[in-house]
């Protein structure tokens, strides 16, 4: 009798999809993605699994973040062979996972869910805290830049960004297919808090911090609309923008 | 002609009393005050300040916070023999102390303030996390309890606690003084968070995390608000009352 036909591989339960909603405090790593020489989400999220199934997986997120950068809710999805319910593993992850990655939600997606392949659309928010002394709360979380911001010149810039653009000007490193759908760019100001809320359908590397640190140069009155839309429409970046950092950044939400 | 006499005891600046207002995430801290073990905050202050004025200072604050508990606004004051407008000393403290540790504000103030003795009350702030999962960018700043609290009970425990009382069973240590006016006490929920604002004229050590960790097991149903009552007027502290953590704790202000 073959193991097939033995009732054994009836037992062992199917690969099911599942779908990850992830939430980090990305200070103390190298990112998302799996790398040699840094700890980062993906990995543990990983280890922390094959630890619960008793093998190796592969987790894939809807994209990269950089190191530095925070996640609201991260998705990513996995194939596991495992018979838990999905409240079960998820509560198991959290218990094998560090306090600043919390796993938010585990449900069964499709066959076909792919975090990265299926994601419609993304929103990045970034923040950046304008108070003439940094909020010490928020060292980890913004950008302290205690200069003022002409948010009126940002809101003009940020129009000539939205829609569908070869964003090479305002990436990091160049891209087979460099154009994306920009469908939002919202800058509110709260106080001494600046917010910059964009939404695509998709994000070139360093894009959302590019886009951020050539608003803040209009803002600053270094750099006028006009010169920004010559830049977008060079599709060559150049030292005229620069990249804001990591730390005000966080991937909001993601779209299917 | 003595030294005096001689123009130059004229020319050294005679003391200038200062009023600081600080901000800590006391998250990396042994606490507010100097102690042989660990680092805090007062130490790293009267250490900048030392630097930048070349002599040695001590620094009164308005009171301790325990290890990990936090300030918004906690308020010192400082004698200095030094020149430096109060803008100036101002940026040489916030370059001299690291980023979870800022100064928002320094001033001239009369000389007879003193940051502990002129305070007349003073306002504490505590955070309770009662999402399932914890907040990751909360969570050295709540105290994460996923469990459904019965906030009218809460807040029928909390006007027993309001008005002058002798609070010996709701603090750590016994005070040759234990009786304190609690102006205000009020909880406020907003979504999953729960916030306790605590005023009062004064607070015994670990007041208020006590009062939080009575009033939490009043929601939990564990206490009742007539045992609450009976254990403040025993003035005894019992295992009934547990301390909740620092984390959650900050000082919020303080009146004078």
């Amino acid at each position: 009798m073959s193991a097939a036909a033995s009732g054994r591989a009836e037992a062992r339960p199917s690969e099911i999809n599942y779908r990850l909603t992830v939430a980090y405090d990305g200070t103390a790593y190298g990112g998302w993605q799996r790398q040699a020489h840094a700890t980062t989400v993906q990995q543990l999220i990983e280890g922390a699994l094959a630890k619960i199934v008793g093998q190796p997986v592969t987790v894939h997120g809807s994209g990269r973040t950089d190191a530095g950068v925070h996640a609201r809710a991260q998705m990513a999805s996995v194939r596991l062979r495992t018979r838990l319910p999905p409240a079960t593993l998820q509560r198991a992850l959290n218990a094998n996972l560090p306090a600043d990655i919390r796993v938010l939600g585990v449900g069964r997606a499709p066959a076909g869910f792919h975090a990265r392949f299926s994601a419609r659309a993304k929103e990045y928010r970034y923040r950046i805290d304008t108070g003439a002394v940094a909020d010490p709360f928020a060292r980890a979380y913004a950008w302290h830049h205690p200069r003022s911001l002409d948010v009126a010149a940002m809101r003009r810039a940020g129009r000539v960004l939205v829609g569908r653009h070869d964003f090479s000007a305002l990436a990091a490193k160049s891209e087979r297919n460099p154009v994306r759908r920009v469908t939002k760019l919202e800058i509110r100001r709260r106080g001494r808090w600046l917010e910059i809320a964009v939404v695509a359908d998709g994000f070139l590397y360093k894009m959302v911090r590019s886009l951020v640190g050539a608003l803040v140069k209009v803002g600053e009155g270094r750099l006028s609309v006009g010169q920004l839309r010559a830049i977008l429409q060079s599709r060559q970046r150049t030292a005229a923008v620069e990249t804001a950092p990591a730390r005000g950044l966080v991937l909001w939400r993601v779209w299917y």
